[in-house]
């Protein structure tokens, strides 16, 4: 089912993503689900976005096979949005983020940091994200909040396991 | 100059990305200037957007250092936004194109096709924008548009050339 149409008389697979991923807030849920949160209350206090728009967005990825619900997680196809994501993240590293990088991820495997194309150094391949642990890099600042999945991603923290 | 205040609460590089490129339509215009679309006019024709849209987004793009004006062009750290609207396109060719890919980038030195990371498997690595080569691929459909930027990306382009 599509999910918007505003991108209708375009064919490319990047506005077919962007009907999928585009909207506000949208990127930002799916970046806390890889970093292991699972429930309603814990997004919206993270994210400290209206309940409605949590809700609607939900939906829609749930509506995408992105998300399954209850309690919520990526779906496989979720999950195949890592490459994305992290592309996202390190532009905004390298680029906004004058201190360093924010937030460093690791090959679980071999203990590597991954390099800005989310390839493994020593291993050669780009691990998925359940392979990889995430811990805070030169760049984090203080927390601007202290709701309980901030304060629990001050340290490292395998992504896609539970948070809370 | 922060260029929005939505995501003022959240510290993750993400979020400054989404900040700078988040918007509605926004990525789709980093395309066409990746597939080296450069007048407002071709833009507007090919995106079918208001020039009102149109326009703020390039203002926004210009102020944040991605998009050199007149004609429009890529800066360096826009070129760098590659390896996210490549990642992003994936995730599209792979799950919302049934027919198989719609577009398919070789690098240019040794024509190879690259792998879904974006890396070329005979070089090892990932080329720039720059070194790449798009074509359609088979799952490429019949435009829906014919406008010229349309019409002309139906044939191999080098990405950042000007396309008209």
């Amino acid at each position: 089912m599509p999910l918007g149409t505003d991108y209708a008389g375009q064919t490319c697979s990047l506005a077919r993503t962007l009907e999928v991923v585009g909207e506000r807030w949208t990127l930002l849920i799916v970046r806390d689900l890889f970093f292991g949160v699972r429930r309603f209350s814990d997004l919206q206090r993270h994210l400290d976005i209206p309940r409605a728009v949590l809700s609607a967005r939900l939906s829609a990825l749930v509506e995408a096979d992105i998300v399954e619900s209850g309690p919520y997680r990526l779906t496989e196809r979720g999950e195949e949005l890592w490459p994305a994501v992290h592309a996202l993240m390190q532009w905004g590293e390298r680029h906004q983020s004058p201190g360093g990088p924010r937030r460093v991820f690791a090959h679980t495997e071999c203990g590597s940091d991954l390099d800005a194309g989310g390839r493994c150094p020593a291993c050669g391949f780009a691990p998925r994200a359940d392979a990889l642990v995430m811990r805070p890099g030169p760049g984090a600042t203080a927390p601007l909040r202290d709701d309980a999945v901030t304060l629990a991603l001050r340290e490292p923290r395998r992504l896609l396991e539970p948070l809370l």
